[in-house]
């Protein structure tokens, strides 16, 4: 019987990279959206068995209906990015609170529901970012979602026992379109290694956290070493 | 010229604490609650120069007329605690987003908006747990906001510069109303120290914070030792 | 041209499982020992090509001669265990003594010989424990050499950049000679995925360490989610 | 009865700053120094009743002499420095081991023979430093050390409990000679608060770790907020 991995926020970027590869090893891929229409689209792409569900993060109470034809999760990666960008003089109350919302309440209510259809063997990881310990100026929301993040994982650890859950923290992805056109990336002349990391090692890490039977509760940050800096 | 100190959640338990050693020695205080009538009582008994403000944490558009009439803060402590609790299968999404607004949007917003009247010397404290590190089976919400609070430490840290900002994270507080009746509290077998830490420890420590004018950025844990065990 | 990997302490337990899977995957591989000779018998029965080296990390002095028919490494991995197990009161300081300099300036010193023969490519893995944090009672010693090792990862991630330098630190290991006869290891029954890490995973998790080339200074812990607890 | 504080490292810097505010506040205080005239020197210049203690750390074996007339300890600080600085290709075998020897052994040997003549309300601090997280370049085994410091809390507050034991690592200190002449000290314009720490402020925060009855087992970060940047 395949595995069925579940992907939020798997349409574009760091999700979707790790849709494919889980496609590619042979799993059964759902992936979702804030748009329906785009996560079908994204889903008829990947290179084998893959459907797109909608799912609108900022509105816990129709998650119900979305995940109803869910039945089995083997894997599930929290992935969805809100963009809620603002330095504290700029901080807006709806969209903050949009945020949090989609973040925080989305993604334990999405626990909440798809708990009980967890197989055996079923394991969480969730999408933080090097922000939760160094602060982006332009963004004060996003360090604390990104913490809120490791919360979520001690929490869930706790509540889904003996099911795994771990988060991924990478620093500025190169190869990113946010990133790859950038002459100079903030952080790269800090990064021990000598450039930013790339796509294929946050989905390699990734697949370390699902697979490795005995990693739990963990924050990775895969940054090229600048935490030391 | 007095000190101000505004302490958000200061009509009872650790935040009223601090507020009766503010005004001890010598501060001008200003204490808000939920309710102002409870925070116009608090503010009564308290044996110096104190008001009572009323400020609805969950509804961050009522915070500029409720502050409208503070000119001037030179500490700011964020005691508030808002009972989220419930273990995952009870998960409330209405309540849930309500805790976390109020706990992230709330402290935001409240910063941003009395930022322009900090002081020169002005500096912040907030209010976490250890149930961020190790989370208490019933309230998977304690966990997720209060390692929020790391995060809004760090953020804030970085937006309010050169103010320090700094968070107290104590752990079940032996004479709090809670725990001073239970017979064998929580976490006291494992507790190097031998015993629950105190109110007036966490009260020393909170002004340790908002004195010592080298500390920033920084998540204090007062526990007694459980860390390590 | 094949990988070369160099496991220091690869005779027995861990080390010698990392030096197994190293083999089977294709790598020629040097495992040290204190004893030649069990070096030698080490190697001799891997599935492949490999050799022992005899290397005594409390007389760092020796190691130039030890390591002088080395010519590149691509892979090291630190992994020697030294046992200097006593609580405080029993404390020896020659005992210590040597525990400390086979371990820190052992560590150190041999990385330092051994740096102008890495490859471009080459990182490395020094073992810890879970001991950093939670100290044993019975072993003082264990707990700082435990720390020590995030120290080193750090000063060496630094000196040794582009290399790549990260620790992995197993909890207690349940297949372990020390503990699989053990009917109820300690921190079973707080571990949330209801057993012990195995030998397994461990290699498995030094084998991202090594391979994923965007980790950089990092602590992994491998502990099935006793943090947490 | 007046209180004894013995602070090892306490001739010069932040131990002799640390001596004169215990003598200030009353305290009978014991500073030792590798040189036992210099120790001398230095008690006599303290305002009030001081003494002074030869003390070689990197003899551990010769400190039961030493001590032999210290009969009661209320307050121990831990504050010798071993300039140990040297990169890694530079890194000389005999100094490292002098210096893991001083540092490692010797403050656990200390401890071990000082414990008996703790009173009941007993507690150390440890000077570490923020090396211990942001490696120099210059000294690889000052990272290394001051980990071993972390650790060093950890495993005394559980073997000297319930007496605390908690960690102070300052950052670069504004004041003190190595520094004060210095035009742009490293790490100045990456500090939120716009300046260096100041001895004044390393004081304080030991102070505080010595006197609030609840804190354990933690490392106290002071650095005016550089950890977020």
């Amino acid at each position: 019987m395949s595995t069925t991995t579940m992907i939020v926020g798997g349409s574009a970027g760091l999700g979707l990279a790790v849709a494919r590869q889980r496609v590619e090893r042979g799993d059964h891929v759902i992936v979702t959206s804030r748009c329906e229409q785009r996560a079908d689209r994204a889903a008829q792409q990947l290179p084998g068995p893959a459907r797109g569900v909608g799912l609108e993060l900022t509105e816990p109470r129709s998650f119900a209906d979305a995940l109803s034809e869910i039945n089995r999760i083997d894997r599930l990666v929290l992935a969805a990015t809100e963009r809620g960008g603002a330095a504290l003089p700029e901080l807006n109350v709806d969209e903050a609170t949009r945020v949090v919302t989609a973040k925080l309440v989305g993604y334990l209510e999405l626990t909440r529901l798809l708990r009980p259809r967890f197989s055996a063997e079923a394991s969480v990881v969730l999408f933080g970012g090097t922000a939760k310990d160094r602060p982006e100026p332009r963004s004060t929301l996003t360090t604390v979602t990104t913490q809120a993040v490791s919360g979520m994982v001690r929490t869930l650890a706790s509540q889904l026992a003996p099911h795994r859950v771990n988060a991924i923290h990478p620093g500025a992805v190169g190869d990113s379109p946010r990133w790859a056109s950038t002459p100079e990336p903030p952080g790269l002349a800090r990064t021990p290694i000598g450039r930013l990391v790339t796509t294929a090692e946050v989905v390699h890490a990734v697949e370390f956290l699902l697979t490795n039977t005995g990693i739990n509760a963990q924050d990775l940050h895969l940054d090229g070493g600048v935490t030391i800096t």
